[in-house]
């Protein structure tokens, strides 16, 4: 199901590829967030023209809307969302502990109030299996439990226990063939439940691994030696994925200690709010200094740089249109494909470290 | 600028082509709405795609925001917003008496407070003709005094009276060559008052004529008896242009009176309040009918109807997720362009009442 094709000479980034039910997808890979069944702002066929190999949607919200019912009649998620490219589902694990009120773990799952209409709800690895198998995605997520930061050790270790047992049984719980079950691995920010969570997972021998449970309020520091420390343990020959990491600094260091997989809401929240990646860094289109900035936002080759100038992006920005979400939006994202376009381009020619340098 | 090419046999409707700056555009027409230089929700190609021949923008709101200077730079407004098809500006008369605040009207113009940062802004007959020079619209409206429904015949005198002086103001002041500049005609709902407008903006022989001040609020029946009696004023040889009207059933009773140009925020306001034309009338995406209901939302060839079913876009309507309002505007925009396509069709074919009995 993954290929290393190629590993860069300095680092330990490596070109791959994932064989999956709907498609071929290219690694290193940034997936884009539909988290309930739409990127924000975009449709599939701007995705497609984005160069998008593959999208991530979120099993819990949508088990909470529209409901697993309506979308097994669909046929599943690809034909109710119009997608026909790989979909990774995130199990959600991180969103019911997030975002849901009236939380009860125990061994057997998460017990919750829907935030969509307070119904009682609960949440089993077995369930989440289901679910994900009704959904129909390439590559399913294991439900697992992390933990905020700070985290003291034993909570981080208690949580470590429990998402491997979770992740027994939601191997066991797994019936589709065509769909491969990746495990998270969790331990907060303490190596030596890294170490033991990273081991537990792989001697169930998922197919991939998934490094959760970071990017929750840490040093960008700590963070980065976490996640490198983590992918060190993981198989050379399986796919590695670090779950919600999202500036473009940040996800060219991670592949460099060998991350294959990425997502993040960070390009599209972002352009929500007006800010755009640049390869000159950071920019706001509300900034007073581009009313009469006819340049393009980037020299790029996105619809929104081609077309579109810096004046008339701001003056849509401040006049509420939809319109000017939706093109900073292709812009971030085309700038973020873009880039992890040229590490894999980068690591074929053994120079990441410049490109990294660069950027 | 303007050939009649056909006339309906049984009815006053005609197919026109105008011969604008930008290019020609076939009457009937339906202009949809950029007010603030974007078409809500849509990028300029999706709105070639839908047929869009014209869009109408507004001189007022650009005026205020993101004001002259800024399109001046740009080279004008179709550089600014990518558009190189023909627009009709509208002066914003309508929206000077209908959002301003502290409004003061006197012969000269109109003075009032910028509803985008409170300052004293002053518009003139001059001014507005100026300003959609600068803008470089292919037709400029004249700035026109609107009354409201119902309004006592004495105000609607006085503002049939302003707006042919006022008209003749705009006449002396323009200058572009490349740009047509058509008369408004007021009057309120009184025959007597449309008559009066409409011989004194025909004897200062514009090269055509929208009749304004109407669907402000009174009874359908007597809009229609008002617009139809005024249509018949107007030369025969110049387009006609029916402000602000935007039903399907109603724009064809206009067509059938001899009404060459429509513009509504209608279909695309309905479509961000969830609500869609079919071809069995109006139906609301947010009903609870259409959850499991995989059909389009009509047998339509617009993106929206080949690639989503009912139950994704309520999904993503009750989601929130700004797709939605994009796909449910791009049908009601097909819809409405198609169906003046149809009305085109029709007429020469000598069978627009057939259509009408059928809408």
């Amino acid at each position: 199901m993954f290929e290393v094709i190629a590993w860069d000479k300095k680092t330990n980034a490596r070109l791959g590829v994932l064989n999956l039910p709907h498609g071929k997808v290219q690694t290193p890979v940034f997936m884009p967030v539909a988290t309930r069944a739409a990127v924000k702002t975009l449709s599939p066929d701007e995705l497609k023209i984005l160069g998008s190999q593959i999208i991530l949607s979120n099993a819990y919200h949508l088990f909470l809307r529209p409901g697993l019912g309506i979308i097994k009649k669909a046929g599943g998620l690809h034909d109710f969302m119009s997608w026909d490219k790989p979909i990774l589902t995130d199990s959600g694990g991180f969103q019911v502990f997030s975002l849901s009120e009236q939380l009860k773990v125990t061994g057997e799952g998460v017990e919750f109030s829907s935030p969509v209409d307070g119904s009682k709800q609960i949440l089993t690895p077995k369930k989440v299996v289901e679910i994900q198998e009704v959904l129909g995605s390439d590559i399913a997520m294991v439900l697992d439990q992390p933990v905020g930061y700070p985290s003291d050790e034993d909570k981080a270790a208690m949580a470590v226990k429990r998402t491997s047992y979770w992740a027994d049984l939601s191997m066991r719980a797994k019936n589709r063939k065509d769909q491969y079950l990746f495990g998270i691995v969790q331990g907060g920010t303490y190596k030596n439940l890294r170490k033991k969570s990273s081991e537990e997972l792989v001697a169930m021998d998922f197919p991939g691994y998934a490094i959760g449970g970071l990017s929750v309020g840490e040093p960008l520091d700590l963070m980065h030696k976490i996640a490198s420390y983590t992918a060190d343990l993981l198989p050379k020959d399986k796919p590695r994925y670090l779950m919600g990491l999202g500036s473009p600094q940040d996800i060219l260091k991670a592949i460099s200690y060998g991350i294959d997989m990425f997502d993040c809401v960070l390009p599209t929240r972002m352009a929500r709010n007006g800010a755009v990646f640049t390869s000159k860094g950071k920019l706001n289109i509300k900034n007073a200094k581009h009313a009469s900035d006819f340049s393009p936002l980037d020299n790029h080759d996105c619809y929104t740089c081609k077309r579109f100038s810096r004046a008339y992006l701001r003056h849509i920005y401040l006049s509420n249109e939809i319109l000017a979400h939706r093109l900073l939006t292709i812009h971030n994202l085309a700038y973020i494909l873009d880039l992890v376009e040229k590490a894999q381009k980068a690591i074929r020619l053994g120079k990441l470290d410049k490109l990294i340098k660069e950027t």
